[in-house]
């Protein structure tokens, strides 16, 4: 696999993406640039949760996109995906680790500096930096880490960071300033009339900064 | 593991068990003469999914109970749980049988005839035959099979049976005489004042039949 390139994440948002497909918004969003893409899912079964994540391997594999589920260590393991990204409240890293094994990708949300210092105990993948900014898309909002806990955490890391939350073409370039190796973003993308031209812009204002 | 005995299985609910933990009710439960326990958990973290898993696991294990999980492979996975069961809006059969091996457990809801015959063409090791009964307990149900229905599939399976739906004291009888192999409850045991003595009267009207 090649190395984890954080720069354009994509979490997916079925509500936000104003009637279109996943697998749309997804095979869009790539073309325009997206780096990693993860699916998030909270209020469908387990069966759609797993066709819904073959469907999306078949469009990034090829491409050679990670796909990364969110929380749902069964549905990764199921369609084989390249990793899973947990929060403070799912499954914990170790017992991830230990199922998942040595070569899939674990991302670890991060809400707090002291999370993140935590976190320099763990071998994750990536640390996601969650909400940088306040945002709608999340019902479990804690406080904005805001630009300063992002240059704050990059300053002591041990690993990659993507940061999210508020994220747009606006602030994007801010985020990257200031240390985080990626932006990940929910509407600006899913809620965009046009998935790719909106990733494409994001990417380009990111590639500008690295 | 011994063979698997469906006789009284005992189906969760926290917001059936008067503010009761599940430790408490799972506890009394098996005194009473329960024989396999399933954790089934619909809103809540994995974390704490996992949690309560682990809890249970240190009741039972030492019994020699089987603990099973519902819809949630990767909790039993974590946990290292004795099985799965999983609903027509699961993970589909084959994928959980290759993530858990030949050793674990897996049952199946059938909730129609022709489900039932379909399952005789899978390795499940058992099947849940829901409802047998209309309940309140889920929110998805479908027609009740009625007794006639447990004679029916009792007649041609090839699997051991478990009734659930609706189930109590006065027609637990009724279910074994009609050919299933055990009866699963929930709120006859989860919501009962003494769940230790519920179990203990379930189990005595099972024996005589048997």
């Amino acid at each position: 696999m090649n190395p984890l390139d954080l720069s354009l994440y994509l979490v997916t948002d079925q509500s936000l993406s104003k009637g279109r497909t996943h697998e749309y918004i997804v095979a869009e969003a790539v073309k325009g640039g997206v780096t990693v893409v993860q699916l998030r899912e909270k209020n469908i079964s387990s069966r759609e949760f797993y066709e819904l994540a073959k469907a999306l391997m078949l469009i990034v594999k090829p491409l050679g996109i990670p796909l990364i589920i969110n929380d749902r260590l069964d549905i990764a393991l199921a369609v084989d995906a390249d990793g899973l990204h947990i929060g403070q409240s799912d499954l914990p890293y170790e017992v991830a680790r230990k199922l998942l094994g040595k070569n899939k990708i674990i991302g670890l949300s991060i809400e707090t500096i002291e999370q993140a210092w935590e976190a320099n105990k763990l071998d994750v993948d990536y640390i996601g930096l969650s909400p940088v900014f306040s945002t709608n898309t999340k019902l479990d909002i804690n406080t904005p880490l805001e630009l300063s806990g992002v240059k704050k955490i990059a300053g002591f890391t041990k690993h990659k960071t993507v940061a999210i939350g508020g994220i747009n073409n606006e602030n994007a370039e801010s985020i990257i300033s200031s240390g985080a190796d990626g932006i990940a973003v929910v509407s600006a993308i899913v809620s965009h009339d046009n998935p790719q031209q909106a990733a494409s812009e994001l990417k380009a204002i990111i590639d500008k900064v690295k």
